[in-house]
């Protein structure tokens, strides 16, 4: 007989961790394409049928977003099981099966387009990413995303980020110092700013300083902020940016990045590229969902 | 002196409609990038500061998205201002000022990114749209979006679609009826399944059959819904279709819509055209905003 | 051994889909009545001893309410288990169980009231509801609800409407259009206001029109809208109205509908007749719970 | 010049307090009405046209939900103003006007329905209470209401009831204790469930005894109570129960009690009745909104 | 082979009761310290290793807190197991094991300092109120804590009073009323405040008088209420008072109590005495929790 | 005449920036005390009167939690007008006024406990945090706070610490890292730990370690952290491991900081001292709000 404590460790194994942060975000999906109730199924499907589906690649993709997937249908149906085929971060290529789920025939009729509204999105941040990031490869300067997420996503994307290769930026205003053009303003300069950050902060909260310039870089150097960005430079003042620098704070080049331009403004000799690009203007991949009666 | 009714009246053109529906998704987004609080702005700006900002498109767009942008605001404080110097729905060119803010200079720092990621992919959308809708100026097929749209902002990108000149399809799973393939085999047949969903349903709730071929077609102009789903199907065959039915019941052209196929699939004669790239795929468009002290 | 599939596979049949749109409503009644704590329970009863209850109709009914009645339960304690012994929508006979309850003994003595309140107002509604439809068989008109249900309970009251022989109006302002006398002054006239939503709105939303008089009836003919709806008009009037209109439109019948008017208003010839009363006047029926200790 | 102190002075009058405790109902109610949006009136109503608009009694009632009425409109925007003419419990004749709005005609006709829904069920409860309270008024016997409301309604309700001239009985779960039939086999007997609420119990919490025959009267008034509930007694038995007992305690009559039999029931000389119908059974009172654009 | 049945009601006795009313507090708390992720163990420890822990007193201890302690874990993960092996209430020694825990290592690590902030106050809490009551044992006065609650947290640290000895008093400004000073005044005297009161309140609610001097006790006495407050009155004022009353109207003395002069205030034959000292100056003891990986 | 660009501009500095972070705790606060309403005020005081109030510092403190308090009122009126004479982070005397308050009379009765418990708790850790601060004034030691914080209180509390002259560790699990005993064994060692770390993170986020002895320490020093815990080491080992580090990596001393022990410890020569006393185990401070009807 299996005793309840084999149980409940089995049930481990199945059961998924609660994730706070997306349930809202989660919640509202339903709640806008369910609104008073999934007409269409509820008239002309059985409740007590169940069913069987398979998410299929339409096309290369890079697997992520399997959380919220999941957990589209776990609101749903305490009942709907869900066997994930392959690793989130891996390739997954046309026609190849992403998941297989078992549970009431009508809850995966209902939650079929917002579970694949995530992950289309999700997968295709994924996969632009990782076409930026074998650009890199060859070079030391590490892929980074920014704050230009979709609002309400921001966990979300920026895991999909990492799943295509990428390294997370801060995560949001409260994680890092970012000293921009305004706020060196206000303080009266580069060295006043970083000042009167450090003496007031946390000593685990990082600074990043923006220059536009040469003169803002050398004031920034000799601040010793955590990082320095170089804000819309041109690869050739980059290169020189870097030259000077020599190592001493690490450098992230930001603005007009794209795949065209990746591998030019590594060879400057940056430590970190970011791309608001992974985030808000990746497209969606295709991927669909078959559904069967059992 | 002024009058309180004097003032009441005024206030009336300033203040702004609460809008129910987008107000947990604005929260969700400014918790996620706000969290414990901006440290940089708090730790480095005058908090009874006051300044400006301008928004400023960098390249030409549709304009759309004015509602979270200003909420975002709204949520942060109550003293920002913000004049729209556009309509949602027009072209804004490269350069061109979209909005004016006044407000705690702190503020306009904090609430930045949020807004802007916002309206970029709004006006990203609109802009997209635009271009759809332009390919289908010299025909009758009216541009539909799908249910394929960012979990969370199905509202918000439905009305970015109109501004764009699209035509909304149904808002979720609960305004019409759509019935697909796996409905039809649930209940039968299409003639069972429409015959069953009419006499259970509302006078008032619209009823769509999806077909994959002639015979679901023929089936299908028989139990005459409102409209008929085209899934999949090759020009020819949509061309043929159109014919077949000749205006009986409006025909809705779906799958492999893009800006290239689209004047190609509105010569076959069908009614409407549906396309989910206009939500899940538009690139979002360049806006900046310029802040300074006051 | 039981192996964990077969488990999961039981668990299927006794867990009950996870309704989103009521769960409000619940935490709200929940809240309201046990707020600090049942005190009278917590203070007086073993919180280890387990319990039973049966439901008792204490009058003739129509069964609907179940998914609240249980979700109360399942709020307060995931060890409750319900079982219904009659069907939603089924006539339920003075001194009959409808349903059983096995549980903590604490749990069922602080859920009864509220779950019995959501019951006997959903039983009433579709006992009322009942009775109007019984009238209504002779003839061919279809009985209605209307948007005068109790905030809050819109879901709920429209599904107590079905059981009980009813057939839905729209759900709410965002279904279907319902042009009525100011919007037809908004935009001009009849004609107008039904060219102008045809022209913006989706393919699947229909367009009903409120009409007072003949000449309304006549410009809301020529316009075709999906239904065309009758204000407050004589049984006289109606009768003609049914007549010019010879079925180009469907008609619905709305204002002084009771339980007396009914058979004369379904000899006009509409096909549709709408009561508030149904929703907003149902009184409740007499229900109650038998618990006892085991 | 008007003075911003004198300014912020006026506003007090203008301004109403903010309600905790309804507005997870309000909103509720206006998602499950408004839901994507108020389609009639987005479509053909200029959003920037403000109106006015009169509220009638449709036939005498006794004024009440105020509050909730005005909220709603306050929720959808910051302009809409609402002068009532009547007093929340007074009488109002058919064909007075209760209130009277001004604000945006969009909003005016998208709130509508919405704020009658509330406010037709709280006047129904306060006419049907005035009705009873009016009866009762030649006795010293105090009328009650019971926990039996429509969940997320008990505070309007409750509320209700008083404007209608009842008082209220305890809130729920939490703010008194009544010891029924289960609590006292729980506990061995009367006197030892008294004596065990008293013995862990706030000073200030009261103590309510449910008794069904004269022995457990007679057991009851020994362990002294605040409050004995005779359940379901005849009119002869409470009549002997209030002789037995000659004030000791105050006797409350539960059960059985309609507009018919009340006045019997008081002249039994019990100190309060209680009556579940005043809540759980009003019909909506029939009140309309004048709407014009101005 | 094990019956579902038999599972279900194992499951029973290991599955707690959903507490409704903290459930708000916990996911503050965990959203406050998790916020976009617990970054280190995040990246440093094996999502799929279980680990175990012991939560160790420190310090001798009454415990307290096991509610919020178990949910936190609860929140996380379905799979952590937690088993107290005290009871609430009891004194727990230094270095004895209050709890035991099983889990996803991860999760162990993740919640650990969120569920010891909620049991280590609530267990001081329950160690100072001890200390308060045992001093009061001789003596009939009852110990009794204030509104003077940490704000959110009204609910748990009356239940952590309670398993410390004390006793409640009202829960909040609902359950019981207290005239004060002002609403004296704004009715202008005891007797017409508490006339007032009575005459529109539930018979279930009790009310309590302040007074400050004698003529206002007397006066007090005069209305009966159902407890009488002294004010920071004097030992010998206080002790004057109770001889004055002589049991007619229990009394509450507040103000200016600590251990040092709690008997001298239970010797002057007050009822009760109430302290905001055990909820509002109660230090935390020192709890701490052993994790290894398994 | 006033403008109303005039008025709006005075409005924005009364008008308080509206804190997401803390609401919801208002909220419960509110809801908890309230619950279905204050019933002593509702029942006796006229809802017309206007009030006034001062809050005085019953003893030597230093002020904070002044956004908690007057949101308590925001919430309950939009009419209360609150005046701080003190700045935050000030030491305010014995029997100085605090603040000043306008708005209705009943208003005023009704928050004033929410609002001091509030205030109580926070000026409470901002006066004990400066004690601990004055006696490091002597020493370059800083004086940090930890997570040991009251739930649901984290952003809060901090502020506090800020205003008395402590400086914030982290904020939570999310804005930095700090690997404890357990993340090192889980990687084999605080070498391994700290790179793979580095290796996934964003280059903004922070890297502290735990060391309990000096080979731990050796070798965190050789991994380059960005600050080194000394966990629970004597005053003598703090000594030589700050000597032994010379200042390559900031030192933080954890455990047994008390009052007493601060200069000793600070004398070690460590870079930081974390005190989790400081937001734990503060007593309230005492705070009275003086109410009079206007």
């Amino acid at each position: 007989m299996i005793t309840l404590i084999e149980l409940l460790y089995y049930a481990h194994n199945y059961m998924k961790i609660f994730d706070l942060s997306i349930d809202s975000l989660i919640r509202l999906a339903l709640a806008e394409d369910i609104g008073s109730g999934d007409k269409t199924t509820g008239l002309l499907v059985d409740g007590q049928a169940r069913g069987r589906a398979r998410v299929i690649a339409k096309e290369d993709l890079v697997a992520a977003g399997f959380v919220p997937f999941e957990r589209v249908f776990a609101f749903l149906s305490a009942s709907v099981v869900c066997r994930f085929l392959k690793e989130e971060g891996s390739v997954v290529l046309k026609g190849e099966t992403l998941a297989e789920l078992d549970g009431p025939f009508a809850t995966l009729l209902t939650g079929e387009r917002t579970a694949l509204n995530f992950m289309q999105r999700l997968c295709g941040i994924a996969t632009l990413t990782r076409q930026y990031a074998e650009k890199l490869k060859p070079y030391k300067a590490v892929l980074l995303d920014t704050r230009k997420t979709t609002p309400g996503w921001r966990v979300l994307e920026k895991e999909a980020v990492r799943y295509g290769g990428g390294t997370n930026h801060r995560m949001g205003l409260f994680d890092a110092l970012l000293i921009k053009e305004n706020h060196i303003a206000a303080c009266g300069g580069i060295t006043a700013a970083v000042a009167k950050a450090r003496s007031q902060l946390s000593p685990l909260l990082s600074v990043e300083v923006e220059v536009r310039n040469f003169s803002e870089l050398q004031e920034a150097l000799a601040a010793s902020p955590d990082v320095i960005m170089l804000d819309n430079m041109s690869l050739e003042d980059m290169k020189k940016a870097a030259e000077l620098t020599s190592g001493r704070v690490p450098l992230e080049a930001s603005g007009n990045v794209t795949l065209d331009t990746l591998a030019a403004i590594a060879k400057t000799g940056v430590d970190f590229i970011s791309s608001g690009a992974l985030t808000h203007s990746a497209r969606a991949v295709d991927i669909s969902m078959l559904i069967e009666k059992i």
